[in-house]
């Protein structure tokens, strides 16, 4: 069996990790189309607490998917955005999606 | 946003639930070729059990990603292969495959 293919099982489980947990595909989801602030989070993730989206966007910042980004200004806050990497994985995630439409 | 990106998500989430478990990724691999007795299967994956590998296979069998076959014969043996829709998924892995290699 070609190393190749094992490979990418392998990395298809190391992938799979760094977005295994209940919001992190929906974080994914919210932050494609552009940065969001912390509470339009909130709003676009029905259900989920305050604790667990700060604790899922620090997991997913340390695996350097998303970017945190403080504005100053008038009205300094902070702003949540998908890093190049994490742009990459929501694409890489779209065939499972299609697959998951289809299939299930 | 769009229905359909959040539908997608959610159908991420979804085909994730399907192979989440420890080996169920690697059987996918083991099998892309051609279908395997249980045995090749144990062989192909060092390290697991006997009953997770039972388990796991069941699970697969339920969600009609792998097929079981009793073969008659001289020597009637039981082979597991890929259906279409396991081979479909097995595709639709790839990209996060590759995500994984690159990114991790």
């Amino acid at each position: 069996m070609k190393v190749r293919t094992r490979l990418t099982h392998c990395a298809v489980e190391a992938a799979m990790q760094v977005v295994t947990g209940k919001w992190k595909v929906h974080i994914l989801w919210a932050l494609s189309p552009r940065p969001r602030r912390f509470g339009e989070l909130r709003r676009l993730l029905p259900g989920v607490s305050e604790k667990v989206l700060i604790d899922q966007l620090r997991e997913l910042m340390t695996d350097e998917i998303v970017h945190r980004d403080s504005q100053p200004g008038p009205v300094p806050h902070v702003e949540y955005s998908l890093t190049a990497r994490g742009a990459a994985l929501n694409e890489a995630l779209r065939p499972l999606g299609a697959w998951g439409r289809e299939h299930l």
